[in-house]
């Protein structure tokens, strides 16, 4: 079995919209990532965190079997982040946003990854992801996230990556935005070229598509009554995608299908409550069941 | 095998979108439906034309073996449409509309459906629906489809409709204008309780939702890297469902899986043109590569 690093965002999280509101939550990127990843395969944690860091949300990820050795204490504030989602949660719009001690992150991997690693970059500045990358070597498998943000603002150092990159995830609009292309299927393909080898665009309720040198392939999501907070469902699936990885220790078309399966069901449950307190609770049986779930879906 | 009868419109429609532009092409839901019909079992279709329609466009429809004899040849005109898609297909506007001899319509079943027969109601106005239904009896498999334009101007009328519907056609965005329920496996639920045992929400790019006795299944839609042109796909759609259904000649659960697969590939087909002309082209040995390439994607 391999093993999944996750570089990313830390954080404190206030939430509203629809589904109701939360404040002073646990969030950021990595740390629902690493949760996702955990659940398959050893997963490391690699962020920082500000001295008004709880100790209970420490426990919260070692209680899942994240190494939390790579989560740095930094003199400042935990990055806060604070939204609220549009009805029917079609959109999400940033009220706040404090860096806090991630103005000054420096990750660091303490050398080479070896083989049978699974690195995801998080959602972070692609200088911080280039960073890593420079770290890294080439042995690893490399994931990588991003959002609008850096697409808008850091195109040149994400092109950079991309060419780096052997597994990129975004979103619909993001897709849009990096390509000036509507069509997701021609999208997913002119992403491919910029250089990675598997491209997975991510369509919250109307599931997703996996771009790879086979082809494309799509699932739906799970069907849900009742969605409270979409925060996080991405990167709990790409953390999922790249535990699962990690656990078959393979990268070819066929494991990255199964992965997308099993993100697909990990960013399901996600999205029931706010923060990552389903994904701290989350049991095999529960799991298994709603993968069924999903097979018998598409079953025809 | 049973057999599918078809009630609906037949018209010209003027087409231009993100796919181009075309004029003058023989279009409506009665069209589309019977036609994607007579590809699995016997067709007839129900609906009027003007003293303008082209000898070739009933050519085309015979040529795919529908069965024309309740095909109405008025004094008027022809019911045309015009339409303009906005970019990337997310909306569609009317530029005109004019119904011609669809204003004085009084469809005839030529006395009630015997026992096999799959009826659908195209999108029309529901009172004409309701006047098909008095005729029909109640041996018939109901199917119905509907548009923004009724469920705004004739509630009642299409409410009474529905609850002697067994299958029920709209897209997302006509269910949450019925429901006023934005998460769409909410609004399937909401809608069976309205009378249908089935309904499908279609959602064009993302794929279709199944809601029935046993629960939901979801479909992709087939990637494609060309759209010209969504007009009909949904009616398509449709009709495949309905001729599958009478070719298999069961209404269960997993009957109506297998034949909302079927409509997924069969519209498929429908965008890549503007008009009927890949309907009209289709070969099996084509829709079967299709059919697979669905069974495909959605392995993992």
């Amino acid at each position: 079995m391999g093993s999944v690093v996750v570089i990313g965002s830390v954080a404190f999280d206030d939430i509203s919209g629809p589904g109701g509101s939360a404040s002073d939550i646990l969030g950021g990127s990595a740390t629902y990532a690493s949760l996702a990843a955990a659940f398959f395969a050893p997963s490391r944690l690699i962020a920082c965190v500000g001295m008004d860091f709880h100790a209970s949300a420490v426990e919260k990820l070692k209680g899942r079997g994240v190494d939390v050795s790579g989560l740095e204490r930094l003199p400042g504030k935990t990055f806060r982040w604070s939204g609220i989602y549009t009805p029917g949660f079609r959109g999400r719009e940033t009220l706040s946003l404090d860096l806090g001690v991630f103005n000054d992150f420096k990750p660091s991997l303490n050398g080479p990854l070896p083989k049978g690693t699974f690195l995801l970059l998080g959602n972070i500045d692609p200088d911080l992801q280039l960073a890593v990358l420079d770290q890294a070597g080439s042995s690893a498998f490399v994931a990588a996230d991003t959002m609008d943000h850096w697409i808008k603002g850091k195109r040149a150092a994400l092109e950079k990556g991309l060419r780096r990159t052997d597994l990129f995830f975004l979103n619909d609009s993001e897709a849009e935005l990096l390509t000036g292309e509507t069509n997701m299927i021609v999208a997913g393909a002119l992403i491919r070229e910029m250089g990675p080898r598997h491209v997975v665009i991510k369509k919250g309720e109307h599931g997703s598509l996996l771009f790879g040198p086979s082809g494309v392939s799509a699932l739906p999501a799970i069907p849900l009554e009742k969605v409270k907070d979409p925060t996080g469902a991405g990167d709990a699936f790409a953390g999922a995608m790249l535990g699962w990885l990690a656990k078959t220790g393979a990268n070819d078309d066929e494991s990255l299908r199964g992965a997308v399966a099993r993100a697909t069901v990990m960013s399901s449950f996600v999205v029931e409550e706010f923060g990552v307190n389903r994904l701290t609770e989350l049991t095999q049986a529960e799991f298994d069941a709603r993968l069924n779930r999903l097979r018998d879906l598409v079953r025809f």
